[in-house]
């Protein structure tokens, strides 16, 4: 923490910053500037709070120095994070340790056919996951809600007819036990990054979650979200960048892949980028799924529909199986030069 | 529902779009235009799914023509909204009809002594509500979460001794069930304006509530937000306007004073301004309440505090007692120019 | 200048930085954190350039204590500024000093007849300062560009009748010589803010200037691009907010009424607000000139047309004449609540 | 265009509008919508006009359907444009066809030591073209502004010994003149990307230019303000993302590499992505050169230097010479991968 004083402030009010900072059992060091005196403290064992300096007279700033989460950052844990998840017959997926994970699947699971034709479809031209909505937040309270548990029942025979591990939505407690119960990776959107009574419940749960940086947070309130779910005891986080809000309309988000390379830097979580919502549109979605894998992501999660326009969420921005096939063989050149397994 | 066709659309995609049009029982009308073919649709008796069109080939852009909110709209309800809140013992408060209400308190209720204290002090100086939070969602695990149900009880005892109805912000639905009880307008967080599962648990109750737009919310959001609540049966809906996310950090949000005209353009509900939020700094707290009401707002929400740098939270942002007496001040001058009520 | 070491720095990475500072003729403060060490540097009479250090292994930031502008500064320049303009015939406007002056006009001249009429319009109902394009800025090279000179000489011809000075933009150097010439006050538009050179050739000479702030440019930024018209000999600057990008298309652009205090706390320099270009529609002009008064700008800038639906660039935006007529009404009642002068 | 009008318009301002398209030449056709009646507009040759429609009673909005630009758009130019570039003695440099070009080089000009020695490095590890500024815009007038034409002459020197074209900025008119001389593709820098006076004039040269998009641009303007150059007659333009301003700090602007795709689904110019300015980070540009050249765009442009910490400008986010060969590499396999001559 470093105190920046006004360029009128009294001898008084440094006083009184300098015997606050001596309350708290920690150190002062008054650091007199060409335009401005700051005064450093040392001594603390954790963060300190800026608000009662910024409420003094005289004091114009108080600059945090070190990170507010702890368990998130790198400095805790410096090695990559490694995370295994199986599906109940199937095999297992590894994120991180030089994998590069695909997601694929509908956006939202309308019917047991639609489901099971989709899940066969990028099961067989080689996702390693199978993605799906049981439960959809929608701006709209008119828009189609999802189907809730037996989506989830349609989900989990699709995973158990392909062997690929499912990946589902949680919305509020009452779908989190739903969704904990049938699938093998909790997503939490982005309207609910700062949900932070449901980040704790998951918290308390023995699953792996995937956690979407909400619409317009920056890198450190993501990783203060995920620190919330950590601080409860689980490990398994995954972060995914699925767009920010920009003021250009061209895409529906602004899909960030520099927070691939910053958030790496920072944590040891494994990165996720979604470049169906990330750009809302079909044949953006490809080209950003490379450049994906290039900044260095460990894993895409794509959405893919054989009959798009009879799709009841987000048909624009689907993939059709033969798009997804040719996005497969175009990441499989990349990781190749990159030497990274995908198989 | 106009959809756009791409430059290089064939007949065939036009076919496939009408066709589209009339299976939903509506009708298409193409209409040739310079570079560009747009085919209008009539007919319908509800917004119109945008999703299918876009996913068809040889489509450019399916544009909206009508609201996608309802309730919340001025079509709907085009006489301003008058909502009435009374204190158990206290006299009742007007919110539209020409009133100016202000709300004011501590960011947190920290003790009964504090809270105490600065309802007195908020009241004897003309707030016509007090504010106080009992559940503080803070982007930081480690961070004070506030008292809970102890820090509601001490609400209600100063909402006893002063006779000013209450406003306190619940998280989940667990705090939900608390706030309601004790409180006299429940307060929804930008950071859950769009938790819709909260939203329509508060539809469904008989109480009023003030929802603040989400940290980079649009306006058509906010009131697809506020339609989540009155589409459940609850009309008492107030919005708040508390600062969006901006690019230049001189203050804590930027407080977005024309949302306000806009809102009540195109919405009946009754708009409040927190300048407290919406700036993060003390000394622009009342410059900017100024700028609330003389745009048109129903209502600020202030945060005072008489010793701030021991506040747990927001200190910085808090007017001192004295500000907030020359606050009321000033707002009173302009009120009485402007022929509002504000007693 | 506070710099930051990484985590994992070395003590000599410490020594790398300490010895540059020494280098440069300052004292290094080593201070070690919880967390992260950090490093003072006191010693100073100028700012020191961060570029050094960032480039150095094991710094991880370097952050500036003091503001990089002097004389568009408030230390440097405690007092309000006032700033005295007038016509070749008529009275003399102040800005500052507890006038709050109104400039009005159309966009763009367009004819001899146009604004003549639009001149008497506004000078009727108590504007103080003419305003009216005869170069504009047109995103699209095949808009309307402007009349040039004679553009120039009909506003002439119209201040020479009302008595009102006239304000007029500047693009290039080349406009720039005539509008020097003709007009009172020079406009430098938003997308001219960053440019330097122009901005330069304004300093040299002896006519105020009104700076827009740029599309998406920071208050400091706006405060540097001042920095460059003051640091030439220019004293008179008027600072004008209009709006910068948001990402919500509610209105044209996002007015920021806070910046008014912000800058004015960091500047001397007077403020102008411009709800017109501020937010792109008529009905939204009046409430928002009202907000401006109220938060404390020292005149307003708006566009006004008899004929909106004929203007040339605009419309949309301008007043009609008894709208504007309206919007002095209401503001005359503010400023005589704040007792600010506007005759 | 579409006209949209409001729920409460009278058919009088029907009238009123399909009378004034009809003067105009063209064709109303009234389409009765379920809440909001539209009026389409056919037979018009060129795009109409929005502002006089808005300014009409009864008018919510008015929509464009086509684009605003002509010469820069792919519906004008179809193919994809290759642009070749020679130095006096070197060979010739071909952007797009399926090349990849990399052009490297210090930020600013220093000293002829330093140009040589840095254009040497990067020769010899690959670089097409050798980037340099002789003019510098910078924020403050305080800072570091460039050699000028003395720069030049050292790049020239430079560009001689190695064989190398280069790419160097203008700033205004008179820089505009000794950077044509000198260099082989003048660059527009984002500040200057609506200073319509300097395109125009570009447009009326006969060199290659690279326009760099504004820090808040949209991509419709950025393919705008190309027109102004393209509609002078010059046709060599590359596009250049150098990344846009966001709300997170922990880059320096937010490269936005969906512009790739997206930039070349509507125009058929070459782009340039340039992560040094895009992150401003040094351990961030290679991460971002992966992704450019994964998304699609026909080259990187980055900034390299051998002692960074003594750089005048920008050390922080220049790439030492063994970065800069890592990176190369690391292209080179991407390169392979997806097919692309990076020789």
């Amino acid at each position: 923490m470093l105190i920046i004083m006004k360029p009128d402030h009294t001898q008084e009010d440094i006083d009184r910053v300098t015997s606050h900072i001596k309350t708290l059992g920690f150190e002062p060091h008054v650091l007199p500037g060409e335009q401005r005196v700051a005064i450093g403290i040392t001594g603390n064992q954790g963060p300190v709070e800026p608000s009662p300096f910024l409420g003094m007279p005289g004091v114009a700033d108080a600059i945090r120095v070190s990170k507010p989460y702890k368990l998130a950052s790198r400095a805790f844990a410096p090695k990559n994070f490694q995370m295994k998840v199986a599906s109940e017959n199937g095999s297992t997926v590894t994120f991180g340790d030089g994998h590069f994970v695909v997601m694929a699947g509908p956006c939202s699971v309308e019917s047991e056919e639609q489901t099971l034709r989709i899940a066969h479809a990028v099961k067989e031209r080689g996702a390693h996951v199978l993605r799906g909505g049981a439960y959809k937040p929608r701006s709209s309270p008119y828009a189609f809600q999802g189907l809730g548990i037996p989506g989830l029942e349609i989900l989990k025979k699709a995973s158990l007819e392909t062997g690929l591990p499912i990946i589902s939505e949680a919305l509020d407690e009452e779908s989190l036990e739903a969704v904990a119960e049938y699938a093998d990776i909790i997503q939490i959107g982005a309207r609910n990054m700062q949900n932070f009574s449901l980040l704790k419940k998951i918290g308390q749960l023995d699953k792996p979650a995937m956690l979407k940086r909400g619409i317009s947070a920056t890198i450190e309130e993501w990783l203060m979200a995920a620190e919330y779910i950590l601080s409860q005891g689980n490990k398994n986080v995954l972060l995914c960048e699925r767009g920010i809000r920009s003021y250009d309309k061209a895409t529906r988000n602004l899909l960030d892949l520099s927070a691939v390379p910053v958030a790496q830097e920072l944590s040891h979580l494994p990165i996720v980028v979604d470049p169906s919502h990330g750009t809302g549109r079909r044949d953006k979605v490809a080209p950003m799924a490379k450049g994906a894998i290039a900044v260095g992501a460990q894993s895409v999660i794509v959405e893919v529909h054989d009959r798009p326009h009879e799709a009841l969420s987000d048909g624009p921005q689907a993939l059709l199986p033969e798009d997804f096939a040719e996005m497969m063989r175009d990441l499989r050149k990349i990781a190749n030069a990159l030497e990274l397994k995908m198989n």
